[in-house]
């Protein structure tokens, strides 16, 4: 009998991050990355006791050797099946101009959203191949990719957000193209507007409540790209409150 | 207490249609509109059976007197609410070079595929927007509409297809932006494949099964972006089998 | 010794039109398409007078006899090789509501910037086509296209404006992989801004120059494609002014 | 009296930065960058020997420092008014699958691609925006950066490649949106193709010369984009040999 296979969610914090795990942990036991491990104890403690089952593990997506820790640590846990795997971090947000930006806030953008993407992804893939290899598995294992706006437009100042943001969108085609043929769902989803969660509860406040992105609907979306069959996968989403200017 | 919403399918046939028939008649009375009778009386025949409740109209999508029929007869026999709107019908294909192309031919793309779902979108509107204004619907209105890889790819020798399927994606991100904020989902599907119905059994017969996309999957992702929220409406997605070349 | 190649503008007004006009009968004798005659009379008359030839010929783009006529007239002035064929025709604008267009205003758009489009290559190509096969043709015959910020986005209230603009892109790239390895070069230009034309004289009053394209540029824009090797087709522009937003 | 303006080429190999060089030379004093002297030496010295005026200058656009020491050289030997800066530069090419890259070879893309070009661009931006403050100008100051396929196509086994190109086609958008407004031109060109230099002589060489794109006329494209005036700004090219598929 193969293992029960995994989820692992990288980049979890008290929005769309805890969604996603609560979502995911449903159905599988999760990891749940995060720098800080305050983004993630009270987290694994909730779905520990509600009848789930959850590790958080301290990790820097950026940092190979700490990605590569995180991997194995969940492998030891868990074993080597991943049925998902969630690419959910983004780095520190720098609205300047080209011309003010140091070399390393400019590269900060690119180290998190895209060098660390690879990373994640390389280490994910040879969890996810062993569930496309199982004729049993339920569903396609599946790793997805949270974009944003910037993934798609590259608006004045927005340069060190926006270059990480395309070339995380680039590393997810080429990884669909890939490893789709050998049975891996490799999806991107484009989040077009602000996500409702606690540190952006001051913002848009005089709008109703539709000018806001439920990060509970990005879950809700995420585990239906996981659902769907090997015959009929998206690559591709765009999310948007209905309120949302596009 | 507000009348029951029905969903209405344009472009019903033996595979998608038929597919996406039965997902949404499993919630909601359905309406069927294909111009041959003979694409909707059996189907509609199984769903009245099997618990559900449909009809069937012959309806010409490119003939603006035949749409406003169909609609009428569907509120009269289902009243004003309508939950769900497909439009998924596709004229006649010609393959053939832009030099050898009639008239008749070449505008016969566009008449359906997107003055088809003008007439459709104007006719569905009225009904869609009485859920939209109900507070107790259990989930936003949505109108879905099938586009193919020649929505964004225009190959040589298919301008009168792609034509219509670029014109008619232009139409729903018209749509879209002025319908969301009014409460009403708009969504576009890239259908990037063979679709695996009786009309294409033949199709790549040495590839295995997963070269296909399954009418079922479709059927289930757009009912997955029907049950989206007011805060996180997809409008555009791609679908694709896991062998195909992108 | 093959024929001197003439060139054909339709859509002549008094902007683009005429910059392109005056541009291209530099180089070749030239024929000006418009439906109103007064939009093309004078200018011709300038043309003939500064040394350069000109016919101007009455023309409803989106007419398929019309356009033959026109070409037939044109060969028999100045005989079966066209070197640069520009559609610059753009039809009726409706800024309304999806629920508000009537059939006729949704289907305007497409009538003159896809059909009209089609037709006019399709009268175009055998002409074009002789000089590509003419080795000492001094440019690839050229075929250009103007498009607008609606070619690649579809606002609000703009449907049957965009519909119409993005099918006829569609119809570009298909034009442009089916007749680029037969050494037409065929090209499309994405206008993104308002053109300084007497039309639009009082339009940004308080905004510097720089507000608005020239057409002086577009003109000088598309002759640069026109010179454009065989080894080196450029299929898409935009052109914006500085001040544009983007 | 202003002084004259410069432009600088980085990314000089034999060939298109030498087409680049020597056209841009026929109006400019230009200082050369490559890494490797080998790349500039001769060509500077048929540009100073027929009459024109060129420096080379041994420059690592990955590093700030080289960056920053090639500019203050340039302004040293030119003068502070730069008229073209054209950013032509690709790091070592991995063709590998995204489970094989060392972390290293992964970045290597982005590291020249974008990195590279944001150096380039933060060196060159207060130099041309000194032209841009001339009223008397002759063009409005250009910086182009050369693009791929890649740049907007990210195939299998290409993800070093294409995040590099995507993230710098984010970073031009970026530059282009911010500076436009103060008078400068920033463009993007795809280079859909295989470009005819020394290096690719054996490539397809059973197809005719129109299956690659002539050095000369990426040169001739980029030159006319330096001549439109600040009504006419084109932001994006692409630019393929009429035999390509696309």
């Amino acid at each position: 009998m193969p293992p029960t296979p995994w989820a692992v969610i990288a980049g979890v914090g008290p929005g769309t991050g805890a969604a996603l795990a609560r979502k995911f942990a449903a159905s599988y036991p999760v990891a749940l990355l995060a720098r800080n491990p305050d983004n993630y104890t009270s987290l694994a403690d909730e779905i520990n006791k509600s009848g789930g089952k959850a590790i958080g593990i301290s990790t820097d997506v950026a940092d190979a050797s700490s990605v590569k820790a995180a991997f194995s640590k969940i492998e030891k846990e868990y074993g080597s099946a991943c049925a998902a795997a969630v690419f959910n971090a983004s780095g520190k947000f720098f609205r300047k101009s080209v011309l003010e930006l140091t070399e390393e806030e400019f590269t900060a953008g690119y180290d998190v959203s895209c060098k660390g993407a690879f990373l994640f992804t390389q280490s994910a893939l040879p969890y996810l191949l062993k569930v496309a290899e199982d004729n049993n598995a339920k569903y396609p294992p599946t790793i997805i990719y949270t974009g944003a706006t910037a993934s798609v437009k590259s608006n004045a100042l927005m340069s060190s957000f926006s270059t990480g943001k395309y070339a995380m969108r680039a590393l997810v085609q080429s990884v669909a193209r890939e490893f789709a043929p050998k049975g891996v769902h490799v999806a991107h989803a484009i989040i077009d507007g602000v996500i409702d969660i606690p540190r952006t509860k001051d913002w848009l406040k005089d709008m109703p409540p539709e000018a806001k992105i439920s990060a509970q609907g990005i879950a809700d979306a995420y585990w239906n790209l996981h659902t769907q069959p090997k015959t009929t996968f998206t690559n591709e989403i765009d999310i948007r409150p209905m309120l949302e200017k596009w």
